[in-house]
């Protein structure tokens, strides 16, 4: 259910509108809007009564909400989320790049490679702290070490960073050091994580699981935003199937559908969906001109040489090739 | 195998290298390039020795061909092939958008459709006559009075036709009538229909299974090429998966890769992927941007009244929007 | 729909029923039971008005279907499909096992197999004369000579056999020497071929396409038999996933579900749905257990020298250690 | 790799080899088998020189393993790891049931379900407390109370419990109170879970992901031997498909190639899978057919009335004929 408030609804109405919902044992998630506040209603199994709401002051009408997700769902909130970070709008007009190593591995590379993808027009660095690795045996991150060259790398180059929060243990230092937590894949349906990252004052990347459908990606969001954080991003990045190509079968069909649906910025990390160097730039230019908000990509100076995931980071010449195409075909989408 | 010829080598060598791998008991596939020809090598089941045939006037190398698919293979044939259809070149520079009714409902219709997509710079017709329904109760096409139908459309407009072909019966009758012919998904490991096809002297588009990996899908193509054929246009429409939003899942990653890997254009249909003409802009704006040399949409008139799939068909406005986005994004690839 | 019968319905009164189906512009469809007759009605597109037939003399009621499905459907014909086949019943309490080699390779290999599947149990012999391959320069089987060697094989040990038909072409010649006509998972929307099965007087096994949901499934065997072929065998046989251990993924639960819904036969195919002979028994146990009527194995008497599949095929011993275990497992599901 | 000591090697024998290992910067991991010890070795990048532990005293041979999976390798032990409960072996000869309501709702309800599956067979009892939902707004589970309730119904019946853990907060309660610790298809690559779920001092059943591959899969269960807890049952519970008849695809494959190549029981849970009790039986069936060492399902006295899954219980007489059926298969597999 949605209450939908007058244009000029009082503070005191939208409390007052809160309180009727909480009587009714359910609880109110207001929503401010470019023009005026709805108040989400959730925690109620059946319909809502709406004769109970719609007569209060301040109140235009009350409104059933289809789907099973409530505040992730645009009719519940018709204008697009916009996520301030520094000078950026995440999920405006803006393409939005995030580029960067797959694993913080040193100093010097995670400088270098920053260095290097600020000056040809990425406007976020991404780099993996804490490492979820299908095996125990392989390469786990530089866990706080890595988030420290994470800070120094934004301290140098303004650039705001985004790496993995993998357990809530880590929730209070990964919170601090960077500016988008993020959410993998495999800990997508992790709901003390989920919950955890919905209480952080930082805005979050959840990473599509890689067998979820729409629906379940949605609802995940949800557990952040229904615990308070509303600076969700939703990032696709390849579904498992059968390929003898790809590593996973980036589902670009979901762009078009999420913006449809939700309110929230919307990513493709075309570097994990393929797995291999060579598609991930004809399937960032899909991204974007399917109408994806941004991408994340990994970019290393020497692939050869990574640590982890070599075979799918851009080259920088590769990288800004790639810059070069997707700017051109971001005004026919309408963005800058 | 692929024996390279030298750039000035004569009919008679070319011939005589031919002969030479005949009397090994093997198939010889002459591949005129932009500079020279090479001949394909078919039906040896182990590695051939080279040497037997290096040696022969005219040669300047053997060269194995490491993958299963053998003439589609662009370590074959280096040049992309190009299909010259009226003054259409398909694979080439210009972009192609083939449109039309999901079926050739009536004459009316067709007609109607016809020219209202050729004035929004559709390139060629498509239409079913003959149609494929998974219900042996379901609308089955108007046959042979579909194609005629078509026949009609493309001397009123100039636009070529495609149309499907689905038994080797019909072979005739459909070669005599369209310009392009369709083996859908549903016949893509149809071997006597592949066979059929690759003895028609019209083009052929092969969709792609909704279960082919990129292997099966080019070993399929190799049954029309081994017969003769070269011209065969490879389609992707969509794979089977598990999404709550969309038919089929629009496996876009295969579009750079075949590109890559094979010399044949490669088309998409965004209509067939989606099955919700919400999502076909998106879709064939992102097949575009990953490089596919063209698409193939259902368009109707009044999509409430189609007999078949009326809900993924774009009404007149949106094929015209569609129209604009894609020739804005064109360039950016190098096409017109 | 489907017009239940008196059990006292003179043929007349059938006729007439029948009649009045027809003046409807649909089709009838006589379906006997054990006590009585139905007739299943096809060719509607919306809901039939059942007072139209429910007055006729002999009818008891007329009864809507749910399914798009009809004349597979066991609300029109509630008692199991028997096929009868010389002295065997297939669908009935026997467990039947087909066995043979995947390629009628030789006469000897062929004459070989069949007697010793026969004498460790096997009731119907398997052995592919033309055979569907992914590669154009594969192994195509012996194709009229591999029939006459199944003949002769039949002819010496008294075992039907069942071989696959993959052109309408081959029809006549196919329908000619084998005892069930077998039409392979990629040809299961071939509809050319579906109807010209469907107006073979031998029985039919419709293996599942590997991408083919249960309702498409259905479908294919409804194009066989509204052609009048009402001897339709349903054959499981894995399905495309994910699976880095097995060629396909055996689909398990359709099996039941199957027998719930339909009135066939329903065979399952483990040695194509995992590729490997180490899997084969434990899955040939698995679809017995589930209540599959029989299973059809690729046995070969030396597999490391088969021209086609022999990873999957089982050696001797194995074949005779499942029979028994097989037979252990029957009487559990009433099954002799 | 894998250092195998002689039957009569000394403590202090194997204590060198453990040392010698630690020497080259990796770890030992002893695991005792019937009538040897042998020394897993992990921590490699690369292969490790045999040359420097062979010759150590007490040491038959080094063995390279070469599967990425170690610790739940056959390879590296061959003997099938058995986990002692009360009087219970799981993994060993008996055929283990554990049954049970899909969440605790109520201490009657799960009282009373405990008391009629004991009765009619089951050995261990299931029950959820801490429920993981897709929908935030969904029942969560009584959580504690529930522990607390599962713990009394133990008490009343003598049956262990499994519950499932869903984050590292609640490992230390939910260890206190369950006999065997469930890690969710969602968290089965939760590493941070999973480690915890190493350290503690209980079984742990892991759930196979959704769309986890068999190498994946094991890799998980590494994760929590890594950490010293040997005893891992692994459980399939459908993967995701395209199904139209089940919530998943229960790969029942996966059961006979666990066994062959994993020393670890494998148990299969039905009721998730299918999402429909009319499968369960049918599937619990081929379960055990399969190899599998034991089954899961969800059983409710008043499944229409179940806040979770009411539709794929099974009843109590449902469970009565299961229990009858899979103990007339079990000895065909040499189980009692």
């Amino acid at each position: 259910m949605l209450i939908v408030m007058r244009t000029d609804a009082t503070p005191d109405e939208i409390d007052g509108a809160c309180r009727a919902v909480r009587d009714l044992g359910l609880s109110p998630h207001p929503i401010p809007g470019k023009s005026r506040t709805a108040i989400g209603i959730t925690g109620n199994v059946g319909p809502v009564d709406p004769g109970q709401l719609s007569g209060l002051p301040g109140v235009v009408e009350v409104i059933r909400v289809t789907r099973p997700f409530k505040l992730t769902n645009r009719e519940m909130k018709p204008d697009d989320t916009h996520i301030h970070l520094g000078g950026l709008t995440i999920g405006g007009p803006d393409l939005i790049v995030i580029a960067g190593p797959c694993s913080v591995e040193t100093r010097d590379q995670t400088l270098g490679v920053a260095r290097e993808v600020k000056k040809r027009g990425a406007q976020i660095l991404r780099g993996g702290a804490f490492k979820p690795r299908t095996s125990p045996y392989a390469f786990q991150g530089l866990g706080a070490e890595g988030l420290h060259i994470l800070a120094e790398a934004r301290a140098e180059t303004g650039l705001p960073v985004i790496s993995e929060l993998m357990s809530t243990e880590d929730a209070d230092l990964v919170e601090q050091h960077v500016d988008i937590i993020q959410i993998g894949a495999r800990n997508m349906q992790n709901y003390a994580l989920l919950r955890r990252a919905g209480q952080c004052r930082k805005p979050v990347m959840l990473k599509r699981g890689i067998a979820a459908t729409l629906e379940e990606f949605l609802l995940a969001a949800e557990y952040i935003i229904s615990q308070g954080n509303h600076d969700v991003i939703l990032c696709e990045r390849g579904i498992r199937g059968f390929s003898d190509f790809s590593r996973f079968t980036l589902d670009i069909s979901i762009v078009p559908e999420l913006k449809r649906i939700t309110h929230l910025p919307v990513f493709v990390d075309p570097s994990h969906a393929a797995g291999r160097r060579e598609l991930v730039i004809p399937l960032a230019r899909a991204a974007i001109a399917a109408g994806a908000d941004g991408i994340m990509v990994e970019v290393h100076h020497d692939p050869k040489k990574a640590l982890s995931d070599g075979a799918q980071a851009l080259t920088l010449p590769m990288f800004e090739q790639m810059m070069g195409e997707l700017h051109a075909i971001a005004p026919v989408l309408r963005r800058r």
